[in-house]
């Protein structure tokens, strides 16, 4: 497993998680000429600042001592291939060492992790067993056991509590979950090693257990190049053929329609400018309360482009669907788990059917076609709604009266009360997030940064943006802990109807500064056209998977 | 002017301010079983509780001690009076002593105030004119004189920081302002008197006084008892005979149709249960952090009920109106100001031609025909959106690309920093209140009760709504400042479509308190379908017009 390996031993977690990552955001500026794509380039936390330039990408140096011009493209590749892993990395993080502990201590279990120096090798204490006999725990009746190259585990008790559900880890039942954890990479981690050791029972040999994973390669080989735009794949990146492609639309299990990529682009041609969001943007900020689960994004998890495409309401018209009829319209990628399970999630038809819901089936990016980490050959993309629901590889649509039953749908990217923890949460007592709240970010200056003072004033640039096409109206910034609020200015103009602003805004604002002041702490929040407002701090909003981090984001700067 | 000296001398803005409002909710419960309707009481400040019943308006009496079935309908008639008499009181509170002291310092004005015992007597330190020699001096050439009572004043410098526009108080130039003050009773005050008497210049006799109001009767004379749903005219109520009344559809200048009652019965009758709030609900709590225009609403400002009428977007359709070629659909009232202007408001096309978004030309309100306080014989039901775009009276919607020019639409219900103030103010820079951002409160118990703990627990209850038809997806309630939330059960279940979630929501919860905890802060927020929450606190969302008051409502109650 070299790529797991690899990905483990040196980038992913640690480099998310302390905020030293590179976040990169491709932008485009509202209603500019042109429809010309923008790069607005996030430097990593203490070394960065922002610049929005037309038809480029370029990265304001500092520390790095190059010029815009300069600026490599191996250096973007670098800069690029962290976003990548970072993505890659996927899915979420189960277990806290809390939720470990607590587990163990309730079912009174050793941990033996100190004396091993790594996970699954041979520990003399223990019986041996053979695979076969291993194979034959695969139910409640006799016990369900699993192996971890060398080691034998017990899970039985643990089937329930898996935070990822029961029916994945029980796809691993009397034989090795190492393919598993090879997709959901989020497992390779020292206290999810500490937490399977607390479970074991036996030893498999050396031989047996290097048959696990015999002929399985690094599912993440393949992955593609990471692009400027944020990537967030749930599941390794399909290499689809676009000869042989197609897309089936189903009503609930019946198949209506299949169609080619040809066939797709026969429709009219339809763009759109959307901004899309992962649901954890910020989540960094609001894991500060208190540990949440989740990539420990800072403010990059989003990303804006121009989308075009095959309306959705134009496939849904031609097959005769009525809004009455239905409910939901399930998406399903065509990037699978380990149980051949894809990717799913689903929107309301009321917002797929609607023309002014802008959805559509996107080939292009930017006017080329779509790269492989955004979706190639089609991604669905649902203005003003959460990234998740934006599928990728779209494999699948099926008209339903349900939900998508995905796990992406049911089990997770739900907002809860800060009192629900994950003993008590209930994932079906929650809507599944669609539109999402207004959100601001400022992207210059960093915390930490040490800003230049000039004619007694400073800049403050970030964007603002609020799901379900609402308008940002006002952006308002404060730097004496909201005595005084300076209204941001916004770059070029959005004419976008009402209910269809699904651009982000980008603002700007110049703050005068006391004399003598040393530091000051920056906090931003966005009004939207409902004059919805983001709340003041995480801790009233907190939530144990760390979704909807829309809080003030604050930033506290040294001057000079 | 009994009517005026009558208002201003014994109930209104005391009444309102002070917070012995008698606040009276007409609810629906949401998909209940016929369509019931259903009372929600909130009593006087300190002496409430909630209750909730079908089919009946009760009070849950505590301290007169009557019984549900006792309380009288002359009682119901008092409480009832009580809004009746706030909401008459109209329009809003346009100088605070502030702005007074800073305009007479400005223009070196000497206020005599003090010497004279009520505003508008005769003041022997001042020349004698004529009505005729005023009325000479109409225009800013040869100065702008007004009279009141028997005080002649000199307002030329004043007509351009007039809070209510300077189009307004020209009218009044040569002549008395008098009849505008029967209108917009909210200049009946002593600061206002005191403003007016710094720009004293001169007297008339006695007799020519009289002649200003000579034949005038109290516009508001005609008012209906009101309803126990709430009330808020901008102007006084007109008499309309439904026999004569006609509502006229322009598209801009031209009139394309004239409607009878009648024929508005004969489109397809819609019914739509629906919350209309004023932005103004909820300002008494923002103007404790600092002064606010406008009536000192707590949580009443509220109501919901079902509406029946024609849809607008058949009338529009049937005109052939399409979307893309205007912009905004205008209303008029037949409600007038001293000047023949009519109260008017406009909303976007998008919302008036989109048969889901629910706008109706009602004319009937709980299944009867509309009362005259809500419209009689229509009023435009714009579901979602603030109540100043719900215009009674409907005289004449017009299609255009233009927003209503009116002074309600233009000046007045529009956000700002908490930055802004009235010597910044530019009320183009903002965008009209459309859909209301996401609230709740508080009903039962309210600040100051005395709440028995019963089996350790306390009972919460209240409402929560969000604009634009979104539902109201969870309430959260805490006493201990936050560290502990407790979700709220909702009455009844929200079966309506995506976005179209017009009523409000009404909740409750039991909440355990601590033994011997001898006071509790109650806190409430609610969570809409987009996520979007409440703020925190007033400070950071307070506007110069008191509106969008939707920080967490915070009840301080003693426990027994």
């Amino acid at each position: 497993m070299p790529g797991i390996a690899r990905w483990r031993d040196n980038l992913p977690t640690e480099l998310c998680r302390n905020r030293e990552l590179e976040i990169m955001l491709h932008l485009r500026i509202l209603c500019r000429a042109n429809n010309r794509s923008t790069a607005l380039l996030v430097k990593p936390v203490g070394s960065g600042s922002l610049c929005i330039l037309k038809n480029k990408y370029l990265l304001h140096k500092r520390r790095y001592n190059s010029s815009h011009e300069n600026f490599s493209k191996d250096e973007h590749k670098k800069y690029i291939g962290c976003i990548g892993v970072v993505s890659i990395l996927g899915f979420y993080y189960y277990y806290t060492s809390n939720k470990r502990r607590a587990f163990a201590r309730e079912h009174k279990i050793e941990s033996h992790s100190g004396q091993r120096s790594s996970p699954g090798e041979f520990d003399s204490r223990y019986k041996s067993y053979t695979l076969s006999e291993v194979a034959k725990h695969d139910n409640k009746n006799v016990g369900i056991w699993v192996t971890y190259k060398q080691g034998v585990y017990d899970i039985t008790d643990f089937i329930e509590k898996h935070p990822g559900g029961a029916g994945k880890i029980i796809m691993a039942a009397g034989g090795s979950i190492e393919p598993f954890w090879m997709i959901f990479s989020n497992h390779n981690k020292r206290d999810i090693y500490d937490l399977l050791e607390s479970m074991r029972i036996g030893n498999i040999s050396k031989e047996e257990a290097s048959t696990a994973v015999e002929g399985m390669e690094d599912p993440y080989a393949n992955d593609p190049q990471r692009d400027l735009f944020y990537v967030r794949n749930h599941l390794p990146v399909p290499d689809v053929d676009p000869q042989t492609y197609e897309l089936e639309i189903a009503i609930e299990e019946d198949t209506m329609k299949v169609l080619r990529l040809d066939d797709i682009k026969k429709y009219p041609k339809h763009t759109v400018s959307s901004t899309i969001m992962c649901a954890g943007n910020r989540r960094s900020e609001m894991a500060k309360v208190k540990a949440v689960k989740g990539l420990s994004w800072s403010v990059g998890a989003v990303g804006n482009a121009t989308w075009s495409g095959a309306k959705l309401c134009d496939i849904l018209n031609e097959l005769n669907v009525k809004e009455e009829d239905y409910e939901h319209i399930q998406f399903e990628g065509l990037d699978l788990d380990p149980s051949s399970t894809p990717y799913g999630s689903s929107i309301p038809i009321s917002k797929a059917i609607d023309p002014k819901g802008d959805v559509i089936l996107a080939y292009e990016m930017n006017g080329k076609p779509l790269p492989r980490d955004h979706g190639f050959p089609i991604r669905v993309v649902v203005p003003g709604v959460v990234g998740a629901r934006n599928v990728k590889w779209l494999g699948r649509i099926i008209i339903s009266k349900h939900e998508s039953q995905s796990q992406w749908q049911q089990g997770d990217y739900k907002g809860f009360s800060p009192s629900t923890d994950w003993d008590t949460v209930d994932f079906s007592k929650s809507p599944a997030i669609q539109e999402l709240p207004v959100i601001s970010a400022i992207c210059t200056p960093q915390s930490g940064d040490q800003v230049v003072v000039q004619n007694g004033k400073i800049k403050v640039a970030g964007y603002a943006w609020s799901g379900g096409g609402q308008k940002i109206v006002r952006v308002d910034v404060t730097i004496d802990g909201g005595d005084t609020w300076h209204t941001a200015e916004f770059f070029g103009q959005d004419l976008s109807k009402p209910g269809r602003h699904w651009s982000w805004t980008l603002w700007q604002v110049e703050i005068p500064v006391k004399e003598g002041d040393k530091n000051v702490e920056i906090w931003a929040k966005a009004v939207d056209s409902m004059y919805n407002v983001q709340p003041e701090s995480f801790k009233n909003i907190w939530n144990l998977r760390g979704v909807l981090n829309n809080a003030y984001h604050r930033v506290k700067i040294d001057l000079k």
